[in-house]
């Protein structure tokens, strides 16, 4: 019999260990939770060879964890539970670690009425938190984009990318989800309060770490991968060469879930770690929300339509008739044979090809000389 | 005995064939331009099929085209001369025919100092003529760039990108050679009359058609494949959808030359064509000089240094002191209890390593309380 069961175990372990903990989320898979924390009360520090988590976990009630939590409208949702997000199975392979830790979370701590387990295929939309206006509306036109067509999105909460990813998908009445380096509860950034509490009553916020932690830098890399795992694809709108978006595109990268990039102008910085990975073949290149669709989708489920310049009357002419029809001049009228002569083209041949072309309505005769209707060099 | 030798012969086609007729050049491969002559006035319109080339043919004089020509300056370079640049022999591969024709020239029209043998490696520099400043200036530097470092700059002598890439070249002090779709005598477009006199009198203007003849639509699409063929590589920096210069990309990908596209804004239209072939596979990633250089360069000749952020003091900590300065306040003082807490780590850790970061002046202690000095986060 275990001193606690393996919710009530789980929920001490997040509140005492570091997100991205792999020697942690190795022996909780190993021996199990319940288990590990039996060991830990019964052996301390010798157990598992960690004072700091051996000398916090006396201080920890996790009933009344999970009480405070569900006072505030929060679920610990861990992976006996039919919400969890199975795909996040894939973070417990060893080549998806990082050198800031990676593995299965323990637990996640959501809020807000989007089930985990009932996210269909959905994309990450990350960036700097510096963006441009040029990448602001980008990540917001994607975002609605695939919103609209029923992938949900995730983000990180930031100001900037992500918060013009989350405000795309809510523009468009689509799912969004925000994934915290912070508690649930935490107002952080201050600036995106408004937003964050939108996606707490309509969406979902997400944490890895319980209610009542701040972020710091290491849980920030680490949060990342439970983007990058969430979702089929992770697009990078703007990001500077040491921007942590990149970051989530390697987490991405190395869960094989479809990674992207959206090219900006090779002169602006913000658009500098976007172009890198693009030319680097580490990304693919996107420009829009139905390009992104294309790459996450089920072969033939998103297609997109090949960007087409309208068609023009001179494109069903033979190639003799175009090269005839390039030597008929615009302003002036000329005789044919002095349009033979331009085309290089014998007079007989011009003839004929001259009053086909004007019964197409392609050039009129007038003055003894041709010359093109308006539109027909189009 | 032939009526005329290689050069006349292939002069006297020149003046009558039109630039890129397949049946012509594939004839002229296979019994001879001397051959072909003699063929097409003992046979007449029988003997090639081709009324227009019979009937011009009486009216050309081979040796007074010639003597013309070099009275402008201007040289007739044929396949057997020590000038001929022999990578154009692989237009004579039969996939690398488009619809608008192909294969092999027949001569070349060259007017300025630059002998085309000896061209080292030299990368095409094309795009819209309809450029945006980005464009403008993009292309100007990357020429400026590549003919720094010795390699000339081929373009197509127009406006737009094709300007900006000559301008780079010679602002650069480097080769550039325009490869023009009408005789070379000609200053078309008349915009670009003070630079086309500058190539030719410090570069080379190149053409497949005589002295006098005009750009035709048709002529532009097969002086692409000049373009492509001569250089290495070729960078499209703008182009629509529809952009002629796009013809140019698909050349230099059917001989096989490195293709390359410079990205730009996903709303700009100017930028659509070349994101599209980024995007599909179709063309490589390039941003500057220094990249399309490592493209066509033998390997290990042009090597490109990764771009990287300033390296920063906190990269030199272990994780676990990261972790600890994650958690020491900015702005205000807090003792190592608290920061323990916050760091999820034990305090005795936390003192020894609030001792070190102190050492390696990261961190300051005063009134009971440790604070980040300035810097130190970053």
């Amino acid at each position: 019999m275990n001193r606690y069961d393996d919710l009530r175990a789980r929920a001490l372990l997040s509140r005492i260990g570091e997100p991205g903990n792999l020697r942690l989320a190795r022996m909780v898979d190993q021996i199990g939770a319940a288990t590990l924390v039996d060991r830990l009360f019964a052996e301390g520090v010798a157990g598992v060879g960690r004072a700091d988590l051996a000398m916090r976990m006396h201080t920890v009630d996790p009933e009344r964890e999970l009480a405070q939590a569900a006072r505030l409208g929060i679920r610990f949702v861990i992976p006996s539970d039919a919400e969890w997000p199975i795909q996040l199975g894939d973070l417990g392979q060893p080549d998806t670690q990082q050198e800031c830790g990676g593995g299965v979370p323990i637990g996640l701590w959501v809020k807000g009425p989007l089930r985990l387990d009932q996210l269909p295929r959905s994309l990450a939309i990350v960036g700097s938190r510096s963006c441009t206006t040029y990448g602001d509306s980008l990540a917001f036109e994607i975002a609605a984009s695939v919103a609209h067509a029923g992938v949900p999105v995730v983000s990180g909460g930031a100001i900037g990318i992500d918060r013009a990813g989350h405000r795309g998908a809510i523009a468009a009445e689509g799912q969004t989800i925000a994934v915290l380096a912070c508690g649930v509860d935490r107002t952080y950034p201050q600036e995106n309060a408004a937003l964050l509490r939108h996606i707490g009553e309509t969406g979902a916020l997400v944490s890895e770490v319980p209610p009542g932690c701040v972020a710091t830098k290491s849980r920030f890399l680490v949060r990342n991968r439970l983007i990058a795992a969430l979702s089929v694809g992770t697009v990078v709108v703007e990001a500077a060469i040491r921007s942590g978006a990149l970051n989530t595109l390697r987490w991405a990268g190395s869960l094989n879930r479809v990674v992207m990039g959206v090219p900006g102008p090779v002169t602006s910085a913000q658009s500098q770690g976007v172009l890198e990975r693009i030319r680097t073949g580490a990304a693919n290149l996107v420009t829009s929300g139905p390009e992104a669709l294309e790459l996450i989708g089920a072969a033939g489920e998103h297609l997109v339509t090949p960007a087409r310049a309208p068609a023009r009357r001179r494109d069903a002419l033979t190639r003799r008739d175009q090269q005839i029809l390039d030597a008929v001049p615009k302003c002036t009228r000329r005789p044919a044979d002095s349009i033979a002569r331009a085309a290089g083209i014998a007079v007989l041949d011009v003839g004929t090809t001259l009053a086909r072309l004007h019964r197409g309505g392609l050039v009129s005769y007038g003055d003894g000389g041709w010359q093109l209707t308006t539109g027909a060099g189009e």
